[in-house]
Protein backbone atom coordinates (compact mmCIF):
# COMPACT_ATOMS: atom_id res chain seq x y z
CA UNK A 1 0.00 0.00 0.00
CA UNK A 2 1.41 3.45 -0.63
CA UNK A 3 -0.11 6.46 0.70
CA UNK A 4 0.21 10.22 0.28
CA UNK A 5 -0.43 13.71 1.51
CA UNK A 6 -1.74 15.87 -0.60
CA UNK A 7 -2.87 19.90 -0.47
CA UNK A 8 -6.23 20.54 -1.59
CA UNK A 9 -8.18 24.12 -1.81
CA UNK A 10 -6.27 25.70 1.44
CA UNK A 11 -5.92 22.49 3.29
CA UNK A 12 -4.62 18.98 3.23
CA UNK A 13 -6.41 15.17 2.70
CA UNK A 14 -4.56 12.00 3.82
CA UNK A 15 -4.88 9.67 0.45
CA UNK A 16 -4.33 5.84 -0.51
CA UNK A 17 -2.98 5.70 -3.66
CA UNK A 18 -4.76 3.25 -5.34
CA UNK A 19 -2.50 3.67 -8.83
CA UNK A 20 -0.38 5.95 -11.08
CA UNK A 21 -3.27 8.40 -11.60
CA UNK A 22 -5.71 8.26 -8.93
CA UNK A 23 -5.95 7.82 -5.12
CA UNK A 24 -8.65 7.40 -2.66
CA UNK A 25 -9.68 10.32 0.29
CA UNK A 26 -8.67 8.54 3.86
CA UNK A 27 -11.95 10.86 5.00
CA UNK A 28 -11.67 12.10 8.52
CA UNK A 29 -7.56 12.87 8.75
CA UNK A 30 -5.78 15.54 7.68
CA UNK A 31 -2.53 14.12 6.64
CA UNK A 32 -0.26 11.01 7.39
CA UNK A 33 0.91 12.05 10.64
CA UNK A 34 -2.70 12.38 12.38
CA UNK A 35 -3.57 9.03 10.44
CA UNK A 36 -0.67 7.21 11.81
CA UNK A 37 -1.79 8.36 15.45
CA UNK A 38 -4.66 6.12 15.15
CA UNK A 39 -3.36 2.63 15.74
CA UNK A 40 -5.94 0.80 13.53
CA UNK A 41 -4.10 2.84 10.48
CA UNK A 42 -3.39 0.24 8.66
CA UNK A 43 -7.16 -1.25 7.96
CA UNK A 44 -8.88 2.29 8.24
CA UNK A 45 -6.49 3.39 4.87
CA UNK A 46 -7.29 -0.27 3.33
CA UNK A 47 -10.64 0.24 3.66
CA UNK A 48 -11.25 4.12 2.66
CA UNK A 49 -13.98 4.62 0.64
CA UNK A 50 -13.65 8.91 0.14
CA UNK A 51 -13.71 10.78 -2.68
CA UNK A 52 -11.24 9.82 -5.70
CA UNK A 53 -8.31 12.25 -6.42
CA UNK A 54 -6.78 12.43 -9.61
CA UNK A 55 -3.13 12.29 -9.30
CA UNK A 56 -1.69 13.94 -12.30
CA UNK A 57 -0.62 17.34 -11.38
CA UNK A 58 -1.49 16.89 -7.26
CA UNK A 59 -0.28 18.77 -5.28
CA UNK A 60 2.15 16.81 -2.87
CA UNK A 61 2.97 17.99 0.60
CA UNK A 62 5.64 16.65 2.83
CA UNK A 63 4.28 12.79 3.12
CA UNK A 64 4.09 12.87 7.35
CA UNK A 65 4.38 16.59 7.75
CA UNK A 66 4.16 16.93 11.44
CA UNK A 67 6.40 14.22 12.78
CA UNK A 68 7.11 14.40 17.08
CA UNK A 69 10.74 13.98 16.28
CA UNK A 70 13.21 13.48 13.28
CA UNK A 71 16.44 11.86 13.52
CA UNK A 72 18.94 11.57 11.15
CA UNK A 73 21.75 9.02 10.87
CA UNK A 74 25.35 9.96 9.31
CA UNK A 75 28.40 7.85 8.13
CA UNK A 76 26.01 4.62 7.69
CA UNK A 77 26.80 3.28 3.97
CA UNK A 78 29.72 0.68 4.19
CA UNK A 79 30.90 1.47 0.80
CA UNK A 80 31.57 5.50 1.31
CA UNK A 81 33.07 4.70 4.74
CA UNK A 82 35.16 1.87 2.43
CA UNK A 83 35.92 3.58 0.35
CA UNK A 84 37.24 6.66 2.37
CA UNK A 85 39.58 3.53 4.87
CA UNK A 86 37.35 4.37 7.97
CA UNK A 87 36.83 1.53 9.82
CA UNK A 88 32.80 0.51 10.68
CA UNK A 89 31.62 2.55 13.32
CA UNK A 90 30.19 0.12 16.27
CA UNK A 91 27.42 3.26 16.82
CA UNK A 92 25.07 5.06 15.07
CA UNK A 93 25.43 9.28 14.29
CA UNK A 94 22.50 10.49 15.33
CA UNK A 95 21.27 14.10 15.27
CA UNK A 96 18.54 15.95 14.87
CA UNK A 97 15.97 18.21 12.12
CA UNK A 98 13.11 19.81 12.61
CA UNK A 99 9.51 19.00 10.92
CA UNK A 100 9.88 22.55 10.03
CA UNK A 101 13.21 22.09 7.39
CA UNK A 102 10.20 19.75 5.86
CA UNK A 103 8.90 20.49 2.26
CA UNK A 104 6.84 18.91 -0.26
CA UNK A 105 8.53 16.23 -3.06
CA UNK A 106 8.15 18.72 -6.10
CA UNK A 107 8.42 22.04 -4.32
CA UNK A 108 10.70 24.59 -5.04
CA UNK A 109 13.13 25.18 -1.96
CA UNK A 110 13.57 28.83 -1.31
CA UNK A 111 17.21 29.50 0.60
CA UNK A 112 18.09 32.80 2.22
CA UNK A 113 21.16 34.21 0.14
CA UNK A 114 23.17 33.86 3.06
CA UNK A 115 22.96 30.55 3.78
CA UNK A 116 23.54 30.00 0.05
CA UNK A 117 27.20 29.70 -0.18
CA UNK A 118 27.87 25.85 0.14
CA UNK A 119 24.25 24.16 -0.39
CA UNK A 120 24.65 20.00 -1.14
CA UNK A 121 22.62 16.79 -1.97
CA UNK A 122 22.00 14.01 0.38
CA UNK A 123 19.70 11.37 -1.00
CA UNK A 124 18.77 9.27 1.79
CA UNK A 125 15.86 6.77 2.56
CA UNK A 126 13.96 7.54 5.30
CA UNK A 127 11.20 5.42 7.52
CA UNK A 128 8.40 6.35 9.56
CA UNK A 129 7.72 4.34 12.77
CA UNK A 130 4.16 3.03 13.20
CA UNK A 131 3.55 2.32 16.91
CA UNK A 132 5.16 3.60 20.08
CA UNK A 133 8.14 1.23 20.59
CA UNK A 134 10.58 1.88 23.81
CA UNK A 135 13.83 -0.78 24.35
CA UNK A 136 12.47 -2.92 21.19
CA UNK A 137 15.35 -6.13 20.38
CA UNK A 138 16.31 -6.18 16.68
CA UNK A 139 14.48 -9.06 15.95
CA UNK A 140 10.98 -7.23 16.31
CA UNK A 141 11.59 -4.04 15.25
CA UNK A 142 10.39 -4.09 11.88
CA UNK A 143 6.16 -4.92 13.50
CA UNK A 144 7.12 -0.88 14.57
CA UNK A 145 8.38 0.54 11.21
CA UNK A 146 4.86 2.05 9.16
CA UNK A 147 7.01 2.13 5.76
CA UNK A 148 9.44 3.68 3.94
CA UNK A 149 10.22 6.88 1.61
CA UNK A 150 12.77 9.50 0.21
CA UNK A 151 14.25 12.31 1.69
CA UNK A 152 16.37 15.33 0.07
CA UNK A 153 18.55 16.15 2.77
CA UNK A 154 19.20 18.67 2.14
CA UNK A 155 22.31 20.36 3.55
CA UNK A 156 24.00 24.31 4.39
CA UNK A 157 27.73 22.64 4.38
CA UNK A 158 29.10 25.97 5.97
CA UNK A 159 26.34 26.17 8.74
CA UNK A 160 26.76 22.76 9.14
CA UNK A 161 30.89 22.68 9.80
CA UNK A 162 30.23 26.15 11.56
CA UNK A 163 31.15 24.38 14.98
CA UNK A 164 31.42 21.07 16.02
CA UNK A 165 27.47 20.05 16.03
CA UNK A 166 25.83 19.17 12.52
CA UNK A 167 22.15 20.27 13.28
CA UNK A 168 22.31 23.73 12.00
CA UNK A 169 23.46 22.93 8.75
CA UNK A 170 20.23 20.37 8.44
CA UNK A 171 16.87 22.11 9.86
CA UNK A 172 17.14 25.21 7.35
CA UNK A 173 13.42 26.26 6.89
CA UNK A 174 11.25 24.18 4.27
CA UNK A 175 14.05 23.00 2.20
CA UNK A 176 14.35 19.03 2.78
CA UNK A 177 12.10 17.67 0.18
CA UNK A 178 9.85 14.11 1.98
CA UNK A 179 7.83 11.86 -0.45
CA UNK A 180 6.11 11.61 -2.15
CA UNK A 181 4.83 8.35 -0.92
CA UNK A 182 4.69 6.34 2.64
CA UNK A 183 5.19 2.73 1.17
CA UNK A 184 3.63 0.38 3.80
CA UNK A 185 5.87 -1.73 4.85
CA UNK A 186 4.65 -5.15 3.77
CA UNK A 187 5.16 -3.62 0.32
CA UNK A 188 8.15 -2.50 -0.08
CA UNK A 189 11.13 -5.00 -0.80
CA UNK A 190 14.23 -3.73 1.05
CA UNK A 191 17.52 -2.99 -1.29
CA UNK A 192 16.41 -1.31 -4.19
CA UNK A 193 18.66 1.18 -6.00
CA UNK A 194 18.82 4.97 -4.58
CA UNK A 195 20.38 7.39 -7.10
CA UNK A 196 20.33 11.40 -7.03
CA UNK A 197 21.10 13.98 -9.61
CA UNK A 198 21.99 17.21 -10.16
CA UNK A 199 20.70 19.33 -13.37
CA UNK A 200 20.06 15.30 -14.93
CA UNK A 201 23.62 13.87 -13.76
CA UNK A 202 24.05 11.21 -11.40
CA UNK A 203 26.01 12.35 -8.32
CA UNK A 204 24.72 9.19 -6.05
CA UNK A 205 23.98 6.00 -6.72
CA UNK A 206 23.87 2.92 -3.82
CA UNK A 207 21.74 0.14 -2.93
CA UNK A 208 19.98 0.75 0.18
CA UNK A 209 20.66 -2.51 1.70
CA UNK A 210 24.31 -1.51 1.88
CA UNK A 211 23.64 0.64 5.40
CA UNK A 212 25.81 -0.60 8.29
CA UNK A 213 23.08 -0.04 10.51
CA UNK A 214 19.70 -1.14 8.74
CA UNK A 215 15.91 0.16 9.96
CA UNK A 216 15.35 -2.28 12.34
CA UNK A 217 19.08 -2.26 14.14
CA UNK A 218 18.12 1.84 14.23
CA UNK A 219 15.18 1.47 16.26
CA UNK A 220 16.51 -0.94 18.35
CA UNK A 221 19.27 1.38 19.05
CA UNK A 222 17.44 4.45 19.17
CA UNK A 223 14.41 3.09 21.54
CA UNK A 224 16.84 2.21 24.27
CA UNK A 225 17.66 5.73 24.48
CA UNK A 226 14.12 7.37 23.80
CA UNK A 227 10.61 6.13 22.83
CA UNK A 228 9.34 6.23 19.18
CA UNK A 229 6.57 7.59 18.48
CA UNK A 230 3.62 6.54 15.64
CA UNK A 231 4.99 9.16 12.73
CA UNK A 232 8.36 9.74 14.05
CA UNK A 233 10.53 9.75 10.88
CA UNK A 234 14.15 8.45 11.03
CA UNK A 235 16.73 9.47 8.22
CA UNK A 236 19.22 6.58 7.50
CA UNK A 237 21.99 8.09 5.63
CA UNK A 238 23.78 9.46 2.30
CA UNK A 239 25.81 7.47 0.38
CA UNK A 240 29.35 8.58 -1.29
CA UNK A 241 29.06 11.42 -3.93
CA UNK A 242 28.27 14.76 -1.86
CA UNK A 243 29.31 17.45 -3.44
CA UNK A 244 31.16 18.97 -0.67
CA UNK A 245 33.78 15.64 -0.72
CA UNK A 246 34.80 16.73 -4.39
CA UNK A 247 37.90 18.85 -4.97
CA UNK A 248 37.12 20.93 -5.90
CA UNK A 249 33.64 21.19 -3.96
CA UNK A 250 30.63 21.30 -6.42
CA UNK A 251 27.83 23.03 -4.51
CA UNK A 252 23.86 23.36 -6.10
CA UNK A 253 23.34 26.73 -7.53
CA UNK A 254 20.24 28.90 -7.84
CA UNK A 255 17.83 27.41 -10.12
CA UNK A 256 19.24 23.84 -10.05
CA UNK A 257 17.26 20.82 -9.50
CA UNK A 258 17.93 17.93 -7.72
CA UNK A 259 16.17 14.47 -7.62
CA UNK A 260 16.51 11.74 -5.47
CA UNK A 261 15.04 8.50 -6.75
CA UNK A 262 14.62 5.01 -4.54
CA UNK A 263 13.84 2.06 -6.49
CA UNK A 264 10.20 1.16 -5.12
CA UNK A 265 9.28 4.37 -3.21
CA UNK A 266 9.57 6.92 -6.27
CA UNK A 267 10.89 10.66 -6.39
CA UNK A 268 11.94 13.66 -5.11
CA UNK A 269 12.74 16.51 -7.12
CA UNK A 270 13.36 20.22 -5.61
CA UNK A 271 14.59 23.35 -7.62
CA UNK A 272 16.28 25.60 -5.89
CA UNK A 273 15.92 29.55 -5.55
CA UNK A 274 18.22 31.48 -3.79
CA UNK A 275 16.60 34.95 -2.38
CA UNK B 1 3.82 36.38 36.44
CA UNK B 2 4.76 33.03 37.43
CA UNK B 3 3.25 30.22 35.68
CA UNK B 4 3.18 26.01 36.05
CA UNK B 5 1.63 22.88 34.51
CA UNK B 6 0.22 20.66 37.41
CA UNK B 7 -0.53 16.49 37.79
CA UNK B 8 -3.89 16.48 39.02
CA UNK B 9 -6.42 13.26 39.12
CA UNK B 10 -4.31 11.19 35.83
CA UNK B 11 -4.35 14.77 33.95
CA UNK B 12 -2.49 17.50 33.71
CA UNK B 13 -3.50 22.07 34.61
CA UNK B 14 -2.36 25.21 33.73
CA UNK B 15 -1.91 27.00 36.67
CA UNK B 16 -0.89 30.77 37.54
CA UNK B 17 1.57 31.07 40.55
CA UNK B 18 -0.05 33.26 42.90
CA UNK B 19 1.64 33.02 46.05
CA UNK B 20 4.60 30.24 47.20
CA UNK B 21 1.96 28.31 48.50
CA UNK B 22 -1.50 29.04 46.38
CA UNK B 23 -2.22 28.86 42.37
CA UNK B 24 -5.11 29.27 40.20
CA UNK B 25 -6.35 27.10 37.80
CA UNK B 26 -6.17 28.52 33.85
CA UNK B 27 -9.52 27.02 32.77
CA UNK B 28 -9.49 25.32 29.31
CA UNK B 29 -5.81 24.61 28.85
CA UNK B 30 -4.42 21.29 29.98
CA UNK B 31 -0.71 22.92 30.18
CA UNK B 32 1.41 25.74 29.48
CA UNK B 33 2.17 23.89 26.19
CA UNK B 34 -1.71 24.19 25.09
CA UNK B 35 -1.71 28.17 26.60
CA UNK B 36 1.32 29.35 24.60
CA UNK B 37 0.01 28.14 21.65
CA UNK B 38 -2.79 30.89 22.00
CA UNK B 39 -1.92 34.62 21.10
CA UNK B 40 -3.52 36.03 24.20
CA UNK B 41 -1.98 33.77 26.62
CA UNK B 42 -0.94 36.23 28.92
CA UNK B 43 -3.91 38.14 29.12
CA UNK B 44 -5.76 34.88 29.68
CA UNK B 45 -3.18 33.55 32.27
CA UNK B 46 -3.24 37.11 33.94
CA UNK B 47 -7.20 37.03 34.27
CA UNK B 48 -7.64 33.69 34.81
CA UNK B 49 -9.84 32.58 37.63
CA UNK B 50 -10.46 28.98 38.01
CA UNK B 51 -10.06 26.89 40.99
CA UNK B 52 -7.65 28.06 43.52
CA UNK B 53 -4.80 25.24 44.28
CA UNK B 54 -2.44 24.49 46.75
CA UNK B 55 0.97 24.42 45.71
CA UNK B 56 2.45 22.56 49.29
CA UNK B 57 2.90 19.26 48.01
CA UNK B 58 1.57 19.47 44.56
CA UNK B 59 3.39 17.06 41.84
CA UNK B 60 4.60 19.51 39.36
CA UNK B 61 4.98 18.54 35.66
CA UNK B 62 7.40 19.46 32.98
CA UNK B 63 6.49 23.18 33.00
CA UNK B 64 6.43 22.71 29.16
CA UNK B 65 5.65 19.43 28.32
CA UNK B 66 5.18 19.04 24.72
CA UNK B 67 7.57 21.37 22.84
CA UNK B 68 7.36 21.35 19.36
CA UNK B 69 11.41 21.29 19.31
CA UNK B 70 14.41 21.64 21.88
CA UNK B 71 17.67 23.64 21.21
CA UNK B 72 20.80 22.73 23.50
CA UNK B 73 23.09 25.41 23.32
CA UNK B 74 26.85 24.00 23.79
CA UNK B 75 29.97 25.95 24.76
CA UNK B 76 28.42 29.07 25.97
CA UNK B 77 29.60 30.68 29.31
CA UNK B 78 32.98 32.58 28.97
CA UNK B 79 34.50 31.94 32.01
CA UNK B 80 34.60 28.48 31.70
CA UNK B 81 35.67 28.74 27.99
CA UNK B 82 38.48 30.99 28.90
CA UNK B 83 39.41 29.25 31.74
CA UNK B 84 39.88 26.10 29.31
CA UNK B 85 41.98 28.83 27.37
CA UNK B 86 39.53 28.77 24.27
CA UNK B 87 38.61 31.54 22.18
CA UNK B 88 35.21 32.53 22.54
CA UNK B 89 33.16 30.87 19.44
CA UNK B 90 31.79 32.93 16.59
CA UNK B 91 28.73 30.83 16.02
CA UNK B 92 26.43 29.42 18.51
CA UNK B 93 26.67 25.45 18.82
CA UNK B 94 23.27 24.17 18.21
CA UNK B 95 21.78 20.59 19.05
CA UNK B 96 18.84 18.91 19.92
CA UNK B 97 16.79 17.28 22.99
CA UNK B 98 13.54 15.56 22.12
CA UNK B 99 10.84 16.44 24.19
CA UNK B 100 10.11 12.43 25.59
CA UNK B 101 13.44 13.70 27.65
CA UNK B 102 11.28 15.96 29.65
CA UNK B 103 10.44 14.97 33.20
CA UNK B 104 8.72 16.80 36.33
CA UNK B 105 10.96 19.07 38.87
CA UNK B 106 11.01 17.41 41.54
CA UNK B 107 10.39 13.56 39.34
CA UNK B 108 12.93 10.89 40.20
CA UNK B 109 14.89 9.94 37.15
CA UNK B 110 14.84 6.60 36.33
CA UNK B 111 18.16 5.46 34.37
CA UNK B 112 18.61 2.13 32.71
CA UNK B 113 21.24 0.13 34.17
CA UNK B 114 23.18 0.02 30.46
CA UNK B 115 22.71 3.87 30.27
CA UNK B 116 24.19 4.59 33.92
CA UNK B 117 28.68 4.49 33.65
CA UNK B 118 28.86 8.38 33.39
CA UNK B 119 25.83 10.13 34.41
CA UNK B 120 26.41 13.73 34.41
CA UNK B 121 24.94 16.85 35.54
CA UNK B 122 24.33 19.93 33.63
CA UNK B 123 22.56 22.99 35.26
CA UNK B 124 20.65 25.62 32.59
CA UNK B 125 18.89 28.15 32.56
CA UNK B 126 15.98 27.29 29.47
CA UNK B 127 14.18 29.90 27.66
CA UNK B 128 10.44 29.29 25.91
CA UNK B 129 9.19 31.52 22.93
CA UNK B 130 5.86 33.17 23.33
CA UNK B 131 5.39 33.80 19.62
CA UNK B 132 6.37 32.47 16.02
CA UNK B 133 9.71 34.09 15.64
CA UNK B 134 11.25 33.78 11.52
CA UNK B 135 14.57 35.92 10.94
CA UNK B 136 13.85 38.64 13.84
CA UNK B 137 16.56 40.72 14.75
CA UNK B 138 18.10 40.96 17.89
CA UNK B 139 17.25 44.12 19.19
CA UNK B 140 13.52 42.53 18.41
CA UNK B 141 13.88 39.41 20.10
CA UNK B 142 13.06 39.40 23.80
CA UNK B 143 9.44 40.25 22.78
CA UNK B 144 9.52 36.58 21.24
CA UNK B 145 10.34 34.80 24.40
CA UNK B 146 7.46 34.05 26.86
CA UNK B 147 9.71 33.61 29.92
CA UNK B 148 12.54 31.63 31.71
CA UNK B 149 13.00 28.45 33.46
CA UNK B 150 15.62 26.20 34.69
CA UNK B 151 16.31 22.50 33.00
CA UNK B 152 18.62 19.85 34.71
CA UNK B 153 20.37 18.96 31.63
CA UNK B 154 20.93 15.28 32.80
CA UNK B 155 23.91 14.21 30.11
CA UNK B 156 25.08 10.14 29.72
CA UNK B 157 28.44 11.39 29.00
CA UNK B 158 29.65 7.80 27.49
CA UNK B 159 26.47 7.72 24.97
CA UNK B 160 26.97 11.51 23.90
CA UNK B 161 30.97 10.76 23.25
CA UNK B 162 30.37 7.49 21.02
CA UNK B 163 30.30 9.46 18.05
CA UNK B 164 30.78 13.13 17.03
CA UNK B 165 27.65 14.12 17.48
CA UNK B 166 26.35 14.60 21.50
CA UNK B 167 22.58 14.15 20.51
CA UNK B 168 21.91 10.35 21.92
CA UNK B 169 24.06 11.31 25.23
CA UNK B 170 20.96 13.98 25.91
CA UNK B 171 17.73 12.73 25.19
CA UNK B 172 17.17 9.72 27.44
CA UNK B 173 13.37 8.82 28.50
CA UNK B 174 12.52 11.25 31.07
CA UNK B 175 15.97 12.33 32.61
CA UNK B 176 16.02 16.25 32.38
CA UNK B 177 14.07 17.79 34.85
CA UNK B 178 12.30 21.37 33.56
CA UNK B 179 10.54 23.47 35.65
CA UNK B 180 9.58 24.13 38.30
CA UNK B 181 7.86 27.58 36.89
CA UNK B 182 7.49 29.51 33.88
CA UNK B 183 8.80 32.93 35.11
CA UNK B 184 7.29 35.68 32.43
CA UNK B 185 10.06 38.04 31.01
CA UNK B 186 8.81 40.93 32.47
CA UNK B 187 9.00 39.51 35.92
CA UNK B 188 12.68 37.64 35.57
CA UNK B 189 15.78 39.93 35.66
CA UNK B 190 18.26 39.00 33.88
CA UNK B 191 21.77 37.77 35.48
CA UNK B 192 21.19 36.18 38.52
CA UNK B 193 23.12 33.48 40.83
CA UNK B 194 22.73 29.57 38.96
CA UNK B 195 24.05 26.77 41.04
CA UNK B 196 24.15 22.92 40.60
CA UNK B 197 24.66 20.70 43.74
CA UNK B 198 25.46 17.14 44.30
CA UNK B 199 24.22 15.80 47.48
CA UNK B 200 23.93 19.32 48.40
CA UNK B 201 27.70 20.36 47.54
CA UNK B 202 27.97 22.97 44.96
CA UNK B 203 29.30 21.90 41.91
CA UNK B 204 28.76 24.51 39.42
CA UNK B 205 28.17 28.33 40.14
CA UNK B 206 27.62 31.24 37.57
CA UNK B 207 25.57 34.19 36.86
CA UNK B 208 23.23 33.53 33.71
CA UNK B 209 24.77 37.26 32.05
CA UNK B 210 28.10 35.89 31.23
CA UNK B 211 26.81 33.77 28.24
CA UNK B 212 28.48 34.36 25.27
CA UNK B 213 25.13 34.10 22.73
CA UNK B 214 22.46 35.95 25.05
CA UNK B 215 18.54 34.76 24.94
CA UNK B 216 17.97 37.94 22.43
CA UNK B 217 21.28 36.73 20.65
CA UNK B 218 20.00 33.13 20.22
CA UNK B 219 16.32 33.81 19.02
CA UNK B 220 17.94 36.11 15.97
CA UNK B 221 20.32 33.28 15.30
CA UNK B 222 17.88 30.69 15.31
CA UNK B 223 15.45 32.29 13.70
CA UNK B 224 17.41 33.10 10.40
CA UNK B 225 17.46 29.00 10.38
CA UNK B 226 14.52 28.02 11.19
CA UNK B 227 11.01 28.91 12.78
CA UNK B 228 10.46 29.06 16.55
CA UNK B 229 7.24 28.51 17.11
CA UNK B 230 5.42 29.26 20.50
CA UNK B 231 6.38 26.51 23.21
CA UNK B 232 9.40 26.29 21.62
CA UNK B 233 12.26 25.71 24.27
CA UNK B 234 16.08 26.79 24.12
CA UNK B 235 18.45 25.66 26.75
CA UNK B 236 21.56 28.04 26.88
CA UNK B 237 23.93 25.63 28.27
CA UNK B 238 25.96 24.89 30.98
CA UNK B 239 29.04 26.52 33.00
CA UNK B 240 32.22 24.85 34.12
CA UNK B 241 31.81 22.46 37.08
CA UNK B 242 30.72 19.31 35.07
CA UNK B 243 32.00 15.92 36.40
CA UNK B 244 33.25 14.92 33.37
CA UNK B 245 36.25 17.09 32.80
CA UNK B 246 37.18 16.56 36.60
CA UNK B 247 39.91 14.13 36.89
CA UNK B 248 39.26 11.83 37.89
CA UNK B 249 35.64 11.81 36.42
CA UNK B 250 32.73 12.19 38.91
CA UNK B 251 29.74 10.87 37.93
CA UNK B 252 26.22 10.72 39.35
CA UNK B 253 25.30 7.15 41.43
CA UNK B 254 22.35 5.36 42.57
CA UNK B 255 20.73 7.38 44.81
CA UNK B 256 22.18 10.53 44.32
CA UNK B 257 20.16 13.94 44.31
CA UNK B 258 21.05 17.08 41.84
CA UNK B 259 20.03 20.22 42.25
CA UNK B 260 19.66 23.32 40.11
CA UNK B 261 18.77 26.57 41.01
CA UNK B 262 18.46 29.71 39.56
CA UNK B 263 18.00 32.94 41.58
CA UNK B 264 14.87 34.06 40.55
CA UNK B 265 13.35 30.99 38.94
CA UNK B 266 13.69 28.32 41.63
CA UNK B 267 15.05 25.07 41.78
CA UNK B 268 15.25 21.67 40.02
CA UNK B 269 15.82 18.53 42.23
CA UNK B 270 15.81 15.29 40.94
CA UNK B 271 17.06 11.90 42.51
CA UNK B 272 18.56 9.30 40.39
CA UNK B 273 17.22 5.60 40.64
CA UNK B 274 18.97 3.24 38.70
CA UNK B 275 17.45 -0.13 37.44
Amino acid sequence: MKLATLRRGGATVAVRVDSDTTGTIIDGYPDLSALLTDPDWRSIADNASGATVDLDGADYAPVVPHPGKIICVGLNYANHIQEMGRDLPQYPTLFAKFKEALTGPYDDVIVPAYAAAQLDWEGELAFVVGRQAYQVPEADAESYIAGYSVMNDYTMRDYQYRTLQWDQGKTFEKTSGFGPFLTTTDSYTFGGTLVTTLEGQVVQTTTTDDLVFTPARLVEYISHIVTLQPGDVVITGTPGGVGHARKPGLYIQDGQTVEVTIEGLGTVRNTTIVK
